[in-house]
C-alpha cells in the first residue's frame, strides 16, 4: 500500500496545535521540574568537594536522594543515581561479571533492549543466560517463572519489567517474587531485577512490598530532563565500571545534581497523591475513554485482544493498537502528518520491522505490522483524545 | 597540627564574595549553555522517533555534534554523546573485552581514576594490563612510552591523558603518536586514547593531527550540565554496553539532545577564538601573576618544582602547590573558611589521603601531603587572584 499521508493531510488543513501520544518514548518535559535548574542560587559545585560549594551540592544531592526514596517507599541508602534507564539496568546485568560463578543470567522476553541487548552481551562473554516466556498479552506469569527457574536450576539473577514499553501490559511482580522464593527454596539467591521505567509515576510501585532485589527508571520518561536515571538497589553491589567512586562506587562520575534535583521533583508530581491532584484517575479515564471508542471501530484491534477498555492488568499511558489493512508505519505517519505523533513501537527499534515482544507474544507478524503503540503523560486532556479519535476516523475513510 | 581555620576566619570577617578555585572539580555553570534548555521551543522529542517532535529532536542532536565536532576538528560521524568523562573512558576501554585476543591494556600512571579504576576492573575479569611510567612532572615521554612497549609486545591499547588533572601538566600526544608508531612497526595496531577533560577548551587539542584513536571529555568541566560528555571515536567500535542501539550502537540510552546543545555551546565559547575572545591568553596572564606572586612566597613550592611560572608544559588552569608546615588539607580548608574554594586533589578522591598521581611522580608524602590544587575558568578575575594571594598570605601568618 502506498503512503497517502500527504493527500489526507490536504483535507485536513485545520491549523491545529500538535498533539502528542508518544509518551513511552519521551515526556514533555515538566516547566516544574527544570525551574531549579536555572536558580540562580543552583548548587553548582562537585558534591565530592570538600569546600563550602561541594558540600552545598551534596546537600542538595542528598535531598533528592531522600525524596526520590520516600516517592518509591526505600531508605534513602537503596536509592542511587544514574545516567539514565539504559545505565541503572547496566549496572546490576554488568556486576554479575565481577561475580564470577554466579550463574545463569534470566530474561523475560518481554524486556526492553536496554535489558535484552545487555543480556546478549554477557552471554557474548560466556556467562550463561536463559529466557523467561511471555503469555499471550506479553506477561511474564508465575507459572512462566516457575517454569523457566525449572528449566535453569543455575540461575541466579531473573530480569522481568513491571510494565511493557509497547503493550502497557503489566506484570504482577509481586505473584512473581512468591513463585521467584518457593521455585528456588533451598536455592542460592536468584536477584529479582525489576525495570520500572513505564510504571514509576504511572501505576502503583510497592518495590520493598515487591522484595525486589533492584529496579530502574529514568527521569525523561515522567517529564525530567536526559541524562539522569534512578538504580535502586537492596544490597549494594559490585559494578563493573568504576571510577571516581561516586554513589557509592555503584555508578562513578561527577554526580548530576541538578538532574537529581529534577527528578526527584517529577516523581513527586506524578506519584505523590498530595501533588499529583488526581492524575492518574484522569489518566485511566482518558484511556477508557479512547479505548472505549476504539473498540467500536470495526477495523481496529487492540493487542493484545483480551484487553478490556478499563483493565487493571494494563498500564493506562499505554496501549499498542491495531488497524486492518493499514500498515502500522502508514497510520504513523499519516497520524503525524495531521499533527498526532504516535510511534510503532520502541522509539529506539523505529528504523527496524522487527516486534520481537509482539513475536515473544505470539502476535502474528501481519497483525504486528499494523500496530501502533498510542501513550499519554501529565499534559494530555480529553481534547487531545477526541482529537486523535477524529484523525484515526478521517485517515480509515482513506486507506 | 590542629586546624585553626576558624580563628582565622574569625580575624577576615569581610563579606567578601566567594570566589571559586575548583575548576578543575566541576566548572561555574556557564548561563549561556544553559540558555537553550529553557526555551520553550526545545525539542523535547526523542531523537530516535520517526515523528516530527522526534525529526526534530534528531536535527537539533545533529547540529550539537556538527558544531562540537567543528571546535575539535574533526568529522561529526566521529563525535559520540555521552553520559559524562567516566562513561567515555569506560566504552572503549571496556570495548576490549568484545575483541577476544585483543592484547594488553596500558595506562598512564598519571591517569583520572576513570581510566585507571577501569584498568583495574579489566584486570580482575583477567584482561592482561600494564603501566606507562610518568616522569618527575607527571608526564609521560616519548621515551617512557617506549619502554612500556617494549615491556609489554602484547600492548594493544594504551590510554595517555592530555593534560593532569592534579598538577595540569601537558603530555605531547603528538610527540606521543610518533614513538608509538614507532616502537610499535610491524606489530598490531595499538589504539591510542587520551583523556582529553582538562584539556578541551583550555590547551590547544588537535584530535585529527594527533592521530589518537579515541578521545573523551565532560561538558561540566567546561560550563555545561552533568550528564553529558563526548567521546571522539576515529573508528566505530564494539561497545560492551549495548542497549537501544543510539549514537550507532557505541553509546545506548535516549540522547541527552539538551546536554548536547548545551556542550556545544561551551565547546564553542571555550575554544573558537571568535567567540571566546582571548580568554584563554588572559588565563595565561593570570595564572603567570599567581604562580609568579607564589614563588617570592618563601614556604610556597610549586608541584613539580621544575614549573616556570609561564611554562607551556603546563595547563594555565591547573597548579598544584604546597606549603612548608601547613597539610594541604588545613590550608584548602582555611581558605575555604575565608571565602575561596581550593581543593587538595581530585574532588572524587577528597575524602583518601592518598595521592597516587604525585606518588608516581616520586614527591615525597611529606611534600604531597602539603599539597593544594588550584583552578581557574572561564568567569575568574584579576581580582579573584589577587585575593588568593591576600588570603594566603593570612593564613600563612597563623599556620
Amino acid at each position: 500500500m502506498k503512503v497517502k499521508a500527504e493527500m489526507i493531510s490536504k483535507t485536513s488543513e485545520r491549523a491545529a496545535p500538535r498533539r502528542y501520544f508518544d509518551w513511552a518514548a519521551t515526556a514533555a518535559t515538566d516547566p516544574a521540574a527544570m525551574r531549579a535548574l536555572i536558580d540562580s542560587d543552583f548548587p553548582f559545585g562537585n558534591p565530592s568537594s570538600a569546600h563550602r560549594e561541594g558540600r552545598d551540592a551534596r546537600e542538595a544531592l542528598e535531598a533528592a536522594r531522600s525524596r526520590c526514596a520516600r516517592v518509591l517507599g526505600v531508605p534513602p541508602q537503596t536509592v542511587f543515581f544514574t545516567s539514565g534507564g539504559t545505565e541503572a539496568n547496566c549496572i546490576p546485568l554488568y556486576s554479575t561479571l565481577a561475580r564470577q560463578g554466579s550463574g545463569r543470567v534470566l530474561a523475560s522476553l518481554g524486556e526492553h533492549s536496554s535489558v535484552s541487548e545487555n543480556v546478549k552481551s554477557l552471554e557474548r562473554l560466556g556467562r550463561k543466560t536463559g529466557s523467561i516466556a511471555v503469555d499471550s498479552a506479553g506477561r511474564v506469569t508465575p507459572a512462566l517463572l516457575s517454569q523457566a527457574l525449572a528449566k535453569h536450576p543455575d540461575a541466579r539473577f531473573a530480569a522481568i519489567m513491571s510494565v511493557n514499553n509497547e503493550t502497557g501490559t503489566i506484570s504482577d511482580i509481586a505473584a512473581l517474587r512468591d513463585a521467584l522464593r518457593s521455585a528456588t527454596a533451598g536455592r542460592p539467591h536468584v536477584h529479582l531485577h525489576c525495570d520500572i521505567a513505564q510504571a514509576a509515576g504511572k501505576i502503583d510501585v510497592d518495590l520493598a512490598g515487591w522484595d525486589a532485589d533492584s529496579a530502574s527508571l529514568s527521569a525523561h520518561k515522567i517529564g525530567g530532563p536526559r541524562g539522569v536515571g534512578l538504580l535502586y538497589l537492596r544490597k549494594p553491589l559490585d559494578a563493573l565500571c568504576r571510577g571516581g567512586g561516586q554513589e557509592k562506587k555503584v555508578r562513578s562520575g561527577t554526580e548530576n545534581v541538578a538532574g537529581a534535583m529534577a527528578l526527584a521533583a517529577c516523581l513527586e508530581s506524578r506519584a505523590l497523591p498530595e501533588k499529583s491532584g488526581g492524575d492518574r484517575e484522569k489518566a485511566r479515564l482518558r484511556w477508557k475513554r479512547l479505548l472505549g471508542a476504539l473498540k467500536e471501530i470495526d477495523r481496529c484491534r487492540l493487542i493484545p485482544e483480551e484487553r478490556g477498555i478499563d483493565d487493571e492488568r494494563f498500564s493506562p499511558y499505554i496501549a499498542q493498537i491495531a488497524f486492518r489493512d493499514v500498515p502500522g508505519e502508514v497510520m504513523a505517519r499519516a497520524l503525524d502528518d495531521m499533527g498526532f505523533a504516535v510511534s510503532t513501537g520502541a522509539a529506539c527499534s523505529s528504523a527496524s520491522p522487527e516486534r520481537p515482544v509482539l513475536a515473544a507474544m505470539g502476535v502474528a507478524d501481519g497483525l504486528s505490522l499494523e500496530g501502533i503503540r498510542v501513550s499519554q503523560g501529565w499534559s494530555t486532556t480529553d481534547e487531545d483524545i477526541d482529537g486523535l479519535l477524529a484523525a484515526i476516523a478521517e485517515v480509515l475513510k482513506f486507506l
